[in-house]
């Protein structure tokens, strides 16, 4: 019986996991260097973690959760994204204890679930990096973490970032956009969709999100959150613009953005890239904002929040795109060759002492003829080969040969258990080729 | 409102999660001498998948699976293993195909699940790392993986370990043995326990297996699978202990050993060791065997297989309480201070700087006074101190501290945006400290 991946998953195969290795690596270098460190949260969590906290009229919770009952009965949910889980940790765990320096910054990364319909770039297995900052309302970290973003995507080799930002501002400027809102909707109120109907009441900066084409109609003369911003949420808003001024940070501020989840207030921000890979124009590949109160809402104190995160597929797809070439180590020092069954035990021997000095090394594992194995050591790109034949055996010896060069030599079996590394310098460093 | 993990998971916070990482990139450096490649399989599976290859009496299947039925339906389970997940996506994506060279060797590490009652070491979502190695029959193959195995143990700084090892033989071999221990249990029907009754006729090896005192009483007298070898079978054994003992790898033969699951034959092997924060006595650390079988039982051609599987909670657990040191790089190079608001801009363009140099760098983001700054520094064991006061900002310069040696220097901001390197060369060296 034949077997498929889910839909909606993908394997990851040798070659492509070497790279999505060294995506992961570069990040974790830049984030030590910002001193955000690494938290793993489990890979489900109850399933009321994320509905109270992404929003119950988001598509997330009321259509995309991979929810269960376990053998417990227990209501869990795989995780449709970090946060939640994050901030649960961080709660449960008291990291918003004084002896923790703050701001606590961590990052994660790993699997997330949707049950969404299968795209280019959007599978219902997704990975993504994210950054999570608590403790702080300085807009220096807003900035901070807006900076670091933008730097990881740099670092991935990305060229043609475009940074949007908006300000959703505080509860009390939130509160007054909101109803703003609400008056400015209630009249188009038969001309909207029925997802935005039931959303005006609820949550009417969701409809500003629509993907309906008459909402969106109606959405383009409705007002601004920026003009409902109050003192502080300004003064906030303002700092935030002069920090990515003076970094020299390019930016355009986006009045409409609104980010999919409800936890967000002042400061958000999209990194977008216009890129076919990823879909028509410019679409976002990295995406976050404030969420003060979030904190407090699974349970913790008052304690401000901001962070970021990266879709793993999406940037793979951009970085195939842009043409970023991975520098991945795929080296293999030696193959040893070994000429008929009774050198068995010996090129398991060598290849053992190799790997034990920590060379990359390879032997067959199919009883084939040299000939074959040769074209193996070939194929593989192996730097040295060592052959055992009989005669070898004899004389305790065994012969190297450089592939790149061709230079071959007979070297004792003591010499290779000894430092191979010493071979190479003795009968391969560039003055013997030349001689 | 508060939320606690599900029952039976962790969360790995930052300092612990460093040492996971240390823990996974020392097996990715061995895994990659002996020339593993990374796979990354899907979080979930359709059930059968484990159902069909784990074996229909299996703990795993008949209680532990966490499986539940998606939206579309589909009957799915997180996978309670490596190695199905892997041989389906060998199959799926043809890696047995003549492109690619065998063996195909691979290796994953990740989250595992199941719905155990949660003890020591044991989560209900839980980690693992494995390898699995396709295409090859030779006894070298075994052996390779067994010194891998054991390798990798010592790698991560591991003493006392114990290799046993032992062979299920062939499928001939086994329908041998399985009449002999159904002859042999059936007068004892009675007496054993009901896990054992049921199993006795579908599965008689996992009899051999059973926690049950008097099953165990009752199994003392049974016979060994190691007298039904057939000549193959025993040829292959005795290749794989000459092996071993040419890699003076010291093992004992253990014939009760039968491993957990179905899909097993010839070489198994457990690496135990005997440490109380495991258990009593000696208890399994890393564990696999050979799988010949189960690439055709889930579609493929035959070709052989052969792994292991180690779990990483019992790891670090064995790790700490062996009181292996986790080298962890956590250096903050440098931290700096701003005295004053008006320095606030310019204290991140500083930090953004040494960042962009590949520092590891921090500033202040609660608007804290110089004195509480100068603390965080001194308790995030900071290198240097870069301070910038009224004065500074006036003159265009920077206090730069040696925390170590308490040598301040007054340095142009131009000297520090250009390159820190530069300065702690020319400012800081060993000989600027003696004069």
């Amino acid at each position: 019986m034949r077997y498929q991946r889910p839909k909606g998953t993908a394997d990851i195969l040798p070659g492509e996991a070497q790279k999505w290795n060294y995506v992961e690596e570069t990040a974790r270098m830049l984030f030590d260097d910002y001193r955000y460190q690494e938290i793993r949260t489990p890979m489900f969590e109850n399933f009321d973690v994320f509905s109270r906290t992404s929003g119950d009229t988001s598509d997330v919770v009321t259509k995309e959760m991979y929810d269960f009952n376990d053998k417990g009965d227990r209501h869990m949910s795989l995780r449709p994204e970090g946060t939640a889980g994050v901030v649960r940790a961080f709660v449960e765990n008291k990291l918003y204890g004084p002896e923790h320096p703050r701001p606590v910054k961590v990052f994660y990364m790993g699997s997330m679930f949707r049950y969404e319909r299968p795209q280019s770039g959007r599978q219902r297995e997704f990975h993504q990096i994210g950054v999570e900052a608590f403790g702080s309302n300085e807009p220096e970290l807003d900035v901070e973490v807006i900076a670091m973003g933008m730097d990881l995507l740099k670092h991935f080799g990305l060229s043609g970032l475009r940074l949007e930002i908006n300000s959703l501002g505080d509860k009390a400027s939130r509160d007054a956009y909101r109803q703003a809102l609400i008056d400015y909707l209630d009249p188009h109120f038969d001309e909207l969709s029925d997802d935005s109907k039931v959303r005006l009441h609820k949550n009417p900066l969701r409809v500003l999100d629509s993907k309906d084409k008459r909402d969106q109609e109606i959405v383009k003369g409705a007002p601004s959150i920026l003009d409902y911003l109050n003192e502080d949420s300004q003064k906030h808003f303002d700092k935030v613009k002069h920090l990515l001024e003076s970094l020299n940070i390019p930016y355009v501020v986006d009045p409409d953005m609104v980010r999919g989840l409800d936890y967000y207030n002042h400061t958000i921000f999209e990194i977008m890239v216009d890129s076919k890979a990823l879909g028509e124009g410019y679409t976002t590949i990295c995406a976050g904002g404030r969420y003060n109160g979030l904190v407090e809402q699974l349970g913790g104190p008052e304690m401000p929040g901001i962070g970021f995160g990266l879709g793993m597929e999406r940037l793979m797809l951009l970085m195939e795109a842009q043409g970023v070439k991975f520098p991945v180590l795929d080296q293999l020092d030696a193959y040893v060759v070994g000429i008929g069954e009774q050198t068995s035990v010996l090129t398991l021997q060598i290849v053992q002492a190799l790997r034990a000095d920590g060379f990359a090394a390879d032997r067959d594992y199919l009883d084939r003829k040299p000939k074959a194995q040769f074209k193996t050591a070939n194929k593989l790109n192996a730097q040295y080969t060592i052959t055992i034949g009989e005669s070898e055996l004899e004389k305790k010896t065994a012969n190297v040969k450089q592939m790149r060069t061709g230079t071959e030599v007979s070297v004792p079996l003591a010499e290779i258990f000894k430092d191979f590394d010493e071979i190479i310098t003795k009968y391969f460093t560039d003055d013997e080729e030349i001689d």
